[in-house]
């Protein structure tokens, strides 16, 4: 197994938000390899139909099949929304999306059994998190609100700003006003928000950062199949974590630089639509 | 000439913008058949690369060239700015695109020589606007502004809302500090929220909508051609208009119904990649 073990793992989002997640399997897994594909020429995912995001997906995994990984990550809650069954028939490898770990853990934290989710327009009306949270328990109830607005404030890097507190807590309003005590943070953009949202619900409500979670969750099921990786990755190894993208790598690597622990120094074009 | 005239004139978009051009096409050249392709399934453009966006224009026209039609409308002013060479030689026709009309109203309107511009990210970082005023006049000095929120908050359906305000005024701020006299609406969303910006920027600017001037310069260049349409669509003709789109016809047709004077029924989807 230890050349499964070497092998990379797999991580696609549909431009840069998916690099919360990356972020969480490095801190997490810092001994895993990466290839990780953001699909920057098609983004946003979050406003298209469930078709095209579908064959999105089915051309990032035949791309990414191209690159040895022994496991796939969908970095993105859309794309896992939208999109999980037919990535798993196209991989033919474990795939795990950010969904479900992050439903479970919400699942656990909550105490007086009211979650919030808060993502894209196109995640919540798949009902992805609500069907998950009552798979694991049906008394648990969910109340859900697409934020249209967040991610491109934070492309804008309006972070920590005025207007997008205004935005939050109208998003959050009526989550709030139903006495969730838990939050999940159902668009990967939003963990780069928690300090605002932190500050902006208080300490009472459990934030759920299901990037997180889902490195966690990858750990345990790299180990239960023997495909961890045993050895450590050596300093100054050539490219342990490799980035594709399908449109201008400058930004995205600006991005990623911003965000990751490591330093980005190149992204390459894949022309994605040939897959 | 009369086939040539009958024939529809295409106008294409990334998405839902371009409607409001279409919209002035119907409003000022009612003779005149539209087929219209929205891009739906890969917009935005506004933050995407030249490679891209001429890739992708290439193939909307190779599409609009199957509908028999005698002239293209760049309905876009990022693709405009960064692809209308590349449509031209495409298109083998006459096209038009949003930049140059708007360009030449502004130069037409400033008393007193300072214009403003604002746009997608990627319309300004081309100085499409500036490049063509300055052709027209290099006295003119043009201060222009990137307003990314703008179109997310137009499709969020917040056109009078406070929080719009404050955005608009922030990235306006700078341009009315400049003294423009004169402020172009670079981008085909931007005219949803031409009352607002009116409200803030007060009577004294002149604000330029590219997609009127258009209408306007489409129907000189037809009739100089002798490509006008000399009969009059008839009441009850089926299909004077045509939408085609690239994803999701249903939020589509809805947002078109609630800017168009005519009754969308319904938008086709096109499989574009494959153009």
């Amino acid at each position: 197994m230890e050349k499964a073990g070497s092998m990379p793992i797999g991580v696609f989002d549909s431009g840069l938000g998916g690099l919360t997640v990356a972020r969480e399997i490095m801190r997490n897994l810092p001994n895993e390899r990466i290839v990780y594909f953001g699909d920057t020429a098609r983004v946003p995912y979050g406003s298209k139909s469930k078709n095209t995001i579908v064959r999105y997906s089915r051309q990032i995994v035949r791309f990414l099949k191209t690159q040895d990984i022994k496991a796939i990550v969908i970095a993105c809650n859309t794309a896992t929304a939208l999109a999980i069954d037919e990535v798993s028939e196209e991989a033919g490898m474990p795939v795990i999306g950010v969904v479900e770990p992050g439903a479970r853990m919400a699942a656990e934290s909550t105490r007086n059994g009211k979650v919030g989710v808060i993502a894209t327009r196109a995640t919540i009306h798949t009902h992805a998190y609500s069907n998950a949270i009552r798979r694991i328990n049906p008394d648990i109830r969910v109340f859900s609100q697409a934020g249209a607005l967040l991610v491109p404030l934070v492309e804008e890097g309006w972070v920590h700003d005025r207007v997008t507190d205004e935005i939050i807590m109208r998003y959050l309003d009526d989550l709030l006003e139903h006495g969730i005590d838990t939050l999940i943070l159902g668009c990967t953009h939003y963990p780069l928000l928690r300090s605002t949202i932190r500050k902006l619900v208080g300490d009472e409500v459990t934030l759920i950062n299901p990037a997180y979670e889902t490195a966690k969750e990858l750990g345990r099921m790299l180990a239960c199949r023997g495909l961890e990786s045993t050895g450590t990755i050596e300093e100054g190894e050539p490219y342990p974590y490799k980035f594709f993208v399908s449109d201008d790598p400058d930004k995205f690597t600006s991005f990623a630089n911003s965000i990751l622990p490591v330093d980005v120094k190149m992204a390459k074009i894949v022309p994605i639509e040939e897959y």
